[in-house]
């Protein structure tokens, strides 16, 4: 069970947003008195620990700041029970809807620690934009879910611009989402921060690597950083063992520790999606937890091997420094860090110049790593 | 910050399912060794931590019970990184999309006291799918976000399974899901769960209020007990207050303090689907937080007011022991419960009884209990 100083107050929904109106989403009641709470009295929601006041001035917040996202497709308002967005005929022959849940996992933890929140929250857009997009898939809306100890209306409102900042950079609705304050579950000042994602893809447009051949090419798309994936090793190692400030500045990082482990994570759905539908593209694989080693095979059709060229591209200075301060194993190191690829496309033999050309022009930092080879699903790493 | 004695050790995301192969959704390395934990040795995830095998179990666990949900429309296995479903073009001539996002709130705490899990996790896909209902909305998938301390395979096992059923008795496929593992977030023992859903309506049958008129009946449909709203203040009064005992029977109740609160939260669907796109039905409310005061004028246009007749239908013995032993006013009593009513419909003036007999047949407990009248948007309740 949790801890002694934690506070076992209310547990409650309160902000429900194109989701419902949940237990305190709705004006604060003119009956509701937070000091009548001397024996005898009866029992309220605001006397059970429900800041309804908070609350409905968050909800508000909301609803300002999602509406900058709205794109043509949304037809509804947040506030309704579910949020509205009308399919365009005109965009797919055959739709397919591609989904993705995902949560922003521990690089939370430096959100708490310096108490900016608006960069995890977009952060978290932007891995659920590349999740959809390795299967040919352009974002129609999100929603979040922001469950937090208590009520924050000035945190709330970093998280859902951070969320509508992201959703607006990729062509994004925020199609609503759901606020939750549970002071029973969360320490003050902690939150968890979920997103959902639902994009749209042409039946034949499906990016599935079953166009994929021995001797196609491997494209290695630069990471700004860590991205979302590594944190439990990353903090243990800079902040734990090594007992690193966040504020302190490392010469090898030239920046601080904060600003190397705060770094977003990217979205590649501007880069790539001139690409969708172009034969020359044949797979994506984002780059997450678990590495190259984990998520290439995936995008691959079994049968076809990857063969990684090891220094074919630039290493930021951040995983060396992990490496060497945590003395990690190489192959630990591949399974949990993107080691400064986010994305790694793999495109038909002969047209990958052209293809990095195009990316670069678009402003990526694009490699050529290796190439696809006749195997057993996986990745040699080529010394 | 977080109490004295949760353990503050790596917090990671761990289960990626359609979404993501996150930090550790994949297989356990070779290499790991848990119990390389002297000084000078390298730093690797598993000290980190993060228990991959007990994350690999719950994932192969989760993608076995997933595959039961799967509708036609469903077109990846769990694991790909986006779940693909398949819009059918004769469903709708004119698709819209209808998305929510919850999460199951302070009934939580229940789950957590008496260690059954898969009733809260089927509480949410209902809750869900009555929310989306209110616009039209048959549910097309869901996907789920689990968040907790440590990884317990039984314990994801039992919410999976959970949702699984909620999906299956509404036709909805889980499409996909995140579970993630952050024990410096969450007490052992503890997690939270959210859920995001998609539906489909045509867009000339969206229910928005629109066709409501002055005249216009209410029929209310019987909730089965607080459903997912209220629990903060129904723990309060009967738990910590009155100091009973889950496994306490109660007389007025004519079951265990732990079965009431426990009771599931109903899904409308499958009484109320035939009536989607037939003229007599004009707007649904779904009653959760904030009660028939708050939801009820939000599926009404402007200029209509509810009239509700107290008394006109019956109420489950559980509402009045909390107004009871909580000495609740009124008027809070109103906003923080259903009171017996999980949904009500507006009928076209006439229709009321042919509809009510209907609902009967399928399954409902239907009162007729009100009607609209001309005035500013709000509910009187007419002693």
């Amino acid at each position: 069970m949790a801890g002694g100083n934690r506070k076992r107050g209310a547990k409650s929904k309160t902000v429900g947003r194109a989701g419902e109106l949940s237990e305190a989403g709705h004006d604060p009641p003119a009956s509701a008195n937070p000091a009548a709470n001397h024996a005898g009295a009866g029992w309220s929601y605001e006397r059970a620990g429900i800041d309804l006041r908070a609350a409905a001035f968050a909800k508000e917040r909301i609803k300002a700041i999602a509406r900058r996202t709205y794109t043509p497709g949304v037809m509804s308002e947040v506030g309704s029970f579910g949020g509205l967005f009308r399919i365009d005929p005109t965009q797919a022959d055959a739709p397919v809807l591609v989904a993705s849940a995902d949560g922003v996992g521990s690089k939370l933890k430096l959100a708490f620690l310096t108490g900016r929140h608006d960069s995890v929250a977009a952060d978290l857009v932007h891995h659920c934009v590349n999740d959809i997009l390795t299967q040919g898939a352009a974002p129609l809306f999100f929603l979040d879910y922001v469950s937090l100890g208590k009520m924050d209306p000035a945190v709330v409102e970093q998280i859902v611009d951070g969320i509508a900042r992201g959703c607006a950079e990729n062509g994004c609705a925020l199609l609503g989402g759901e606020t939750a304050e549970m002071p029973d579950l969360y320490a003050p000042g902690e939150y968890d921060l979920a997103g959902f994602i639902v994009g749209l893809v042409d039946r034949h447009r499906i990016l599935s690597g079953s166009a994929c051949r021995p001797g196609d090419m491997l494209l290695g798309l630069g990471s700004d950083g860590l991205h979302t994936n590594g944190y439990s090793l990353a903090r243990r190692v800079l902040l734990e063992e090594a007992k690193l400030k966040l504020e302190e500045f490392v010469p090898e990082l030239g920046e601080t520790v904060g600003e190397a482990l705060l770094r977003p994570h990217r979205s590649y759905l501007r880069a790539l999606r001139p690409l969708l539908g172009d034969p020359r593209l044949k797979a994506l694989a984002h780059i997450t937890g678990g590495g190259i080693a984990c998520n290439l095979p995936r995008a691959l059709s079994p049968g076809l091997r990857a063969g990684v060229q090891v220094g074919s591209w630039s290493e930021p200075a951040l995983f060396g420094e992990l490496r060497r301060r945590g003395r990690i194993d190489e192959d630990e190191m591949r399974r949990c860090f993107n080691l400064g690829l986010g994305m790694i496309a793999v495109v038909a033999a002969g047209a990958q110049d052209a293809v990095a050309a195009e990316l670069r022009a678009r402003g990526e930092q694009v490699w050529i790593i290796g190439e696809l080879i006749p195997g057993k699903s996986g990745v040699d790493f080529w010394e």
